[in-house]
């Protein structure tokens, strides 16, 4: 891309590197004020990059990097935004804004930002003197967050006020920190949820709503998309993180991590502005990133709104550095054995206990698989963290892998496996992943309801299920999964032709259907959920056209039989 | 990764820059050999990368860079490899061996190579005196190609001997190229293909078959996986791709062009032991792409097979340099408002007229998506052309975007379209893109058939057929279109209660699978293909979930309105 405003960047750490991957594609040059070598420099030498050698703290080094750009974006908040305020009042556009980054890089002043504009938080109360904290106990109640105001991240500058007797301590903890602090209410959350928004010309758009899992006060895990929330709940988020973002000035991508509570409301817990850690899934996960997005939104360069959408569910786990510079060399050799992980490495020099170093992304066509494929690493993970604080290693042991199910095939009875066994050969010659349950509607009817209801988590995609009479099985399963295609084979029982079997599958109400076939009909039934999965894996469905192919030869086979037999009767 | 063999690259070109995209995310430092500020070098100042200003067909720059490498690798072939032999001596590895290169640089000998391994190529003979052409054209006919043996690229040192009279102008354009001279007889083939090899310390791998287009001899687009060729010539391709790489020694990725004869026989074209432009799509469309691959693989880093396989179908499509350095921009901003479009610009400085200066890939669900999508940018490609070659501007107007129908809805009469009113509403409620078709199998046999066959290539992934009486159609249609699922919709005739339409599609024969539905129940059509469709469209899950709870919302309204009348008639 040519004639585009020049670039400079505030911090060249790990989401200046990603960013600059970004960049690097685009072949748009980027210079960045960091530390020599540092993680975003090591990959940027564009001829038109003027890096600077310093640090976003002195005022100096962003003069110098302001002195040769048009437009200053920052990958960290903590940093000296008078400076920032002073390009910009000599014509440099900052992105986002710096009265954007000044509110936000004090958390005390972000959250009356936030209810100043009508954004559901935590309450919280300023905190100068140990009686201030004492009111606000009694204010907010037990346990209590006492917070630092300024340059907290990964848990420090956190403090956790179980009881009044613990305020003392606290204070001591966190009296000295510059900036201040905030007492701030406990919010007792069932889930930590983050949304990354994009503010660009055209408005303010949302990435889907993930998942935040910490551990030790630093984010470990994210889940794209959260798993166990209505989607009511997951659009909740979405417009909450967006009305939380829209009133800062500036474009660019925000990170915003909210608490679900357990009334299933919602509120805002902090605003990042800037790439997040909670937004990495996005490079694997959907066609234009967190870091693609934001050097769009900050250039004016079209994002067409879906490509914020995510294609495929994805797990993030951080790497942290272990105990020793290299305990973290397993992890990566069996991130490498996966078959859809990327592995993100830092360049952070040598690797520090605790540090995040790297992160691991793994995508699938379900969650569950993606669960399975991130099992062995996160064990890893488990024993690195172990050996880090001392701990004896982590006795569970990884779970061993194998397929999901991706058509799990149920009847009522055992007595239906007669006509079962042609839909588990033809699944099997279809190399699809199967599993065989018994779930009667009338002898266990909660046990089909929990089944039906817990099959999609599971990873399941296709339900064939079998019944005979009665025959409720398939509606009702169907009744209890509202979302998976259940194909309905009637079963002929022993006093009847198997119209009653069939007729009670056709004949489900309108709003629940199920697919049926023919009686006692168990190939098609299985090529029936042998075309679906096919519509999105390619192998199976190319396994389904060789499968007629096969068909095709050999009735063709027969016929070529009958000509001969057709020549000797027809001989002269 | 720590403690890895330290990697020296010739070439820092394009293929150099993408390789060196994939070192960056696993942080390890790659020494380049090329020019100073070369495209790979932009992006690579990893302190430990010790890159060397020069040429890689110059000895001491080679040797230069073998001194500081354990291993030595190539983004090009046409390099110095004496030099390397001299390395591999010293103890320096080679990826590939320095034999293969050499082997393959001359195309002469690299297709003696090939026959003596039992490889099927055209057949050809060395051209050294113009009386070895004239012999040539006797033994292979005319047209026949006259080829340079080295240094040939993109069409240069290639020419197309039309005729005896053709035979002087032909060695005089090429007689003087370095290296000399070969004939080669035409091949006449229908579709270029192309399959990535992997060689590694654990065998030989393929990525998928992709179809190559080729304009002004330079490679245009590349559809992977190709169109509208059987499985059984894809893995016929792949196979021959893998034995063509087979005795070559050393490891890493390899380009292989194949041609597919009128026959469906297949012959290899030519080889390139290096990544190759017809595997960018690997970026995009697989878990490992060329790039990674053949990194891992000279490094003996593992390499999960699954990790070659396409997720998505994608289209690559080269940017090449316009009439005017800048005159790729409006290509480029099209680019950018696709939201499934990656954008690639290589860092070549000044562009210039038909230089491959970046490439563009789409992916999508479906290929006839990606090729909607890719639409505008190919009539963008075509305008630039026509500019650079001072043609007229071409006059078909790029397509208008459209959704493709992911369902079709077909039925044998017009007279079916009442029942088809509630089919067209649901699928309307639950966002699916649909079309509406008239297709007989009694009155329109042909057209039904092709309609059934073409179905898939379209795009279509979910077929609804409505009939009644003898109610083929459902039948007949999953039987033509070997694939996709067909779900059947019996329509109720003036003469019947519609048992009859419902069980002639029941009753189809083992193999050919229809599913379905309750006797004019177009909801419960409608609904079961959203429940498909949502296997792999989230949104589509999400509406048909939401039908449900709307539907469960209705009924616990009526049973309250129950309640009220309950109240008033029990009231003592």
């Amino acid at each position: 891309m040519d004639n585009l405003p020049r670039v400079g960047l505030l911090g060249g750490g790990q989401l200046g590197r990603m960013l600059i991957e970004e960049s690097n594609r685009l072949n748009i040059p980027i210079s960045v004020l960091d530390a020599d070598q540092a993680p975003a420099k090591q990959i940027h030498a564009h001829p038109k990059a003027l890096h600077v050698n310093g640090s976003f703290a002195e005022s100096e080094a962003v003069r110098k990097l302001a002195s040769n750009c048009d437009i200053l974006t920052v990958e960290i908040e903590h940093v000296d935004t008078t400076i920032l305020e002073e390009a910009a009042n000599a014509g440099v556009r900052v992105e986002p804004s710096w009265k954007t980054i000044r509110t936000i890089q004090d958390k005390y002043v972000q959250k009356q930002y936030l209810e100043s504009h009508f954004i559901k938080t935590a309450a919280a109360s300023q905190v100068d003197f140990i009686a201030d904290l004492e009111a606000a106990g009694v204010e907010l109640g037990y346990p209590m967050m006492l917070k630092a105001r300024k340059q907290a991240y990964d848990g420090k500058g956190n403090y956790v006020v179980e009881s009044r007797d613990d305020v003392h301590n606290a204070f001591e903890a966190l009296g000295k920190v510059k900036g201040g602090m905030y007492a701030e209410k406990w919010a007792d959350f069932k889930t930590e949820l983050a949304v990354m928004v994009l503010k660009t010309k055209d408005g303010v758009f949302a990435y889907p709503t993930v998942e935040l899992i910490s551990q030790d006060s630093v984010c470990k895990l994210v889940y794209a998309p959260v798993r166990g929330v209505s989607t009511k709940v997951k659009e909740a988020a979405q417009k909450l993180a967006k009305e939380a973002v829209a009133p800062f000035e500036g474009k660019g991508v925000f990170g915003v991590e909210l608490f679900l509570l357990q009334d299933d409301s919602l509120l805002v817990n902090e605003i990042a502005p800037r790439p997040h850690n909670t937004g990495h899934y996005t490079i694997e996960a959907c066609p234009n990133s967190q870091f693609a997005g934001h050097l769009r939104a900050i250039l004016d360069l079209p994002i067409p709104p879906d490509s914020l959408k995510q294609t495929r569910p994805a797990i993030m786990l951080n790497i942290l550095g272990g105990k020793h510079p290299d305990s973290h060399q397993p992890l990566l050799l069996k991130a490498l054995a996966i078959p859809n992980a990327t592995i993100h490495m830092y360049g952070k020099g040598a690797s520090k206990p605790g540090r995040k170093i790297g992160h691991v992304t793994v995508t699938a066509s379900t969650m569950r698989e993606a669960e399975s494929a991130m099992a062995p690493l996160l064990a890893e993970f488990d024993t690195l963290r172990a050996e880090r604080f001392n701990l004896p290693p982590p006795t569970t042991a990884p779970p061993a892998p194998s397929r999901h199910p991706v058509v799990s095939v149920t009847a009522g009875s055992i007595s239906d496996q007669t006509v079962l066994a042609n839909v588990y050969t033809v699944l099997e010659k279809l190399g699809i992943a199967y599993e065989k349950k018994i779930t009667s509607a009338h002898r266990t009817p909660e046990y089909m309801a929990t089944y039906a209801k817990e099959a999609s988590a599971r990873g399941v995609r296709v339900i064939i299920a079998a019944a005979g009479g009665a025959a409720h099985l398939p509606g009702m399963v169907a009744a209890f999964n509202k979302s998976i295609p259940v194909i309905g084979l009637p079963v002929k029982p022993s006093k009847s032709d198997g119209m009653d079997s069939l007729v009670s599958m056709t004949n489900m109400p309108r709003g629940v259907p199920v697919l049926t076939v023919g009686i006692d009909n168990g190939v098609n039934a299985a090529l029936g959920a042998g075309r679906i999965v096919g519509c999105w894996d390619e192998g199976v469905r190319e396994r389904v056209e060789r499968y007629a192919e096969e068909a095709a030869e050999e009735s063709l086979e027969n016929d070529r039989r009958m000509e001969g037999e057709n020549e000797k009767r027809n001989a002269l």
